[in-house]
């Protein structure tokens, strides 16, 4: 079965596809079980070939595509992209041969932090993928923004969660480095533009200041799919098919991160091969 | 052309093969071409699927084959495999395979570990999947070692490198973090496991001391196909050809690391798919 074949109206009862380089976007996934419980969800985690940050545009438009390909296949009524790299540099390539919605991380974030800033002095942090693409500011400005955008790509921040580093002394040591420029400017909101940055979220705040608000793409985005379901008629699924979730490698810690990020301990994590294999 | 088809002895004018998940390995590259200057070379990093540390066996052995046989496919006549990872999971399963030489940095480096130590005392240094795969304890042990191996994983070694982080407050307090144990067992020899440590190799024996020896895989590698070499009638190629520089990822840094690695400006990299594409 595949979503092109039936068209995006056709299939209330079709699964939404998120995928992202490896498990931060578990984090998105969270937020949207949380707000659309009634929905069913299939994720895939390229854990084979993370990080996308570190890689080039061609890189990751293919990777991108081949996850898409992926999630197509199973018929998915909506695709959401939880992986700020990939919707940097993909989003477009993916929704010129899609016909069902594709919602990435950019839009959501940027849109949320126009809501919440007073004085327009925003920031952004990312991989350095994401900063190079400038789809925040392009974003941003979209929208209205007049200012400059703050922004910084934090190469570091991702391997410290892949650790399960979130605090101490090196965490604050590696912030400071990076974000000493941001307390300087004075920010009153700050865009986390990478899925794994809400898990040093305490860190960041404490050296920023209270005061400052902070963006999480995972919670903007999953406001924004509930708001875009009703438009769809696609929000009412069958509560009987159960949650799926792959990964393209085989290391087994992800099922324990993914248990202790989803907050369930009833997960079942299965292989996929890219361009090949697991079908429906 | 294929070195299958042509056996090990039948063209020492062809070249040597190399591969890595990144960058790491030209470390070992320039070793080879200081201690056999009259071969020729074709380089091959993984950029696209870097880093292979954190990834699970299974994957590790397959990426590891596609690169081999990218390699394979230039009719190498020898293969050498400069990713401690790759060397820990897949050199059997590559020699079950080929009927040329394949060299892996484990060996090469546990049998000058058991040369220079004095008190048995051997550390080592890796990335996950190289310490918890026990590759260097199985090598050494091999070799008729009886003491304990002290072994740590330092998987933000790679990510600091890559960044270009190889001194400052940052690494030396995460050189303390992954080294304290070592210190306090009054190590004498440490065998750096990873071929991006010689990167970070003053921080390291700057905190265990003067009296350590450190033991760098790339000179222990390039030593042992030196030797090797002459046993297969193959020392004697072509200067006529040039070397070769494969990537899978569209990265331009590559390009400038490369230069700076091996010390020369004249560097062009080409884009490698592996499973097809780039034959020669």
């Amino acid at each position: 079965m595949n979503s092109k074949d039936l068209g995006p109206l056709s299939h209330t009862e079709a699964a939404i596809g998120v995928f992202d380089s490896g498990l931060g976007g578990l984090t998105v996934l969270k937020e949207l079980k949380l707000r659309l419980p009634q929905e069913r969800y299939i994720y895939l985690g390229d854990t084979a070939r993370t990080p996308y940050g570190s890689k080039g545009r061609e890189t990751i438009i293919r990777f991108a595509r081949e996850c898409s390909e992926f999630l197509f296949d199973w018929g998915i009524k909506m695709l959401v992209v939880a992986c700020n790299t990939a919707s940097s540099y993909a989003i477009e390539a993916l929704r010129a041969e899609s016909p069902i919605p594709i919602l990435g991380t950019i839009d959501a974030a940027a849109r949320q932090a126009l809501q919440v800033t007073r004085t327009g002095k925003i920031g952004v942090i990312g991989t350095d993928a994401t900063i190079a693409s400038r789809a925040f500011e392009k974003a941003l400005q979209r929208d209205g923004f007049k200012h400059a955008l703050h922004s910084k790509a934090c190469p570091l921040f991702v391997p410290l969660v892949e650790q399960g580093m979130c605090e101490g002394e090196i965490v604050e040591k590696i912030v400071e480095l990076y974000l000493s420029d941001f307390r300087r400017a004075d920010l009153d909101t700050l865009i986390l533009g990478c899925t794994h940055y809400p898990l040093l979220k305490n860190v960041i705040q404490e050296f920023l200041g209270a005061e400052v608000r902070i963006v999480e793409c995972s919670a903007a985005l999953a406001e924004e799919a509930g708001s875009l379901l009703p438009e769809y008629v696609l929000s009412k699924t069958s509560p009987l098919k159960k949650d799926r979730l792959f990964i393209t490698d085989d290391t087994p810690k992800f099922e324990s991160m993914a248990a202790f990020i989803l907050g369930s301990s009833k997960l079942s994590v299965e292989r996929a091969m890219l361009g090949e294999g697991a079908r429906p």
